[in-house]
């Protein structure tokens, strides 16, 4: 999976790069560990950004925080900071079989939207997706009508729906992954 | 639902009051307003974390943040501040049919534990109930074992169970309250 911070948008609709936070990379490799997602791929194009991503997996892997807390290691070690989505689709596809398929999640309903059903029966025949989630306002037009497949929002019981992008990123994991019962 | 800060444990199995921190509040508020929850009953016993509470609150229901942001005012509004889970009870019980039944959350099974399914089936029945939440490592085991119900924990598809609070409460009310397919 990515979570990715460009291009995403702002509150006014407008393309940025959003901040990586510590928290995000923190809560979101723990519940991709969680569900058994093999790397959270962390997209940011800035130089100083991606050394903060370097820092904070370090700390937790090598440093003072994997000693502390060494469950939390196997967590941090799934992130891969890149440059570009396009670079991660080139490093799964260097490391499994073929290119993978890209799916976005957004927060509104789009006309070829694909259910949480559908994709769970798609990711049970064994080919690789990239499950791509974005910061800020979510991911630009731009990427969502270039990926392979849209995931249809997660809905409450309510109208409202505005979930962080890490409760958001716990459930869908949950909803694809989750046991059941 | 509560969130509570106290008593919850360390690392080291001790009991300690936790701090409060703004994106808590923030990520719950938002999934409890998603999934329908009446409040979000935050506990501190220490008065200057209550404040710390209330000021989160009205920066984002009556300050600054209610013009920039008036969707998250909708979900900062369901937070109430309370001294203990006693005096959440009493609230809830002033404000509805008799006193809710306590429902525990826990990372680790106990023989006592009812199924996310089991726990819907009582829901639709339409008596209150109150789900806690513990931030830190997690509630005290007296607070688990003077409750009336501990609800089963959330299991992924591996044995990493690592889940932090706010991933595990979106999750929990998704499972709780969600529109499955």
């Amino acid at each position: 999976m990515a979570l990715t911070h460009y291009p995403v948008v702002n509150k006014k609709g407008d393309t940025i790069t959003a901040a990586v936070t510590n928290l995000d990379l923190n809560d979101i490799s723990r519940a991709a560990k969680t569900y058994g997602v093999r790397s959270l791929y962390v997209v940011t194009p800035l130089f100083d950004q991606q050394e903060l991503v370097e820092r904070i997996v370090s700390h937790w892997t090598a440093g003072v925080g994997s000693r502390y807390n060494p469950i939390r290691r196997k967590a941090l070690e799934l992130i891969i900071a890149k440059d570009s989505l396009s670079e991660v689709v080139d490093d799964i596809a260097k490391n499994s079989e073929g290119s993978p398929k890209t799916v976005v999640t957004c927060a509104r309903p789009t006309a070829r939207s694909i259910s949480f059903g559908k994709f769970r029966e798609m990711l049970q025949a064994g080919k690789p997706y990239l499950l791509i989630f974005g910061t800020a306002w979510g991911l630009s037009e731009k990427i969502i009508n270039s990926a392979d497949y849209v995931l249809e929002p997660v809905k409450g019981n309510t109208d409202y729906n505005h979930l962080s992008v890490r409760s958001a990123a716990a459930i869908i994991l949950d909803r694809l992954a989750g046991r059941q019962e």
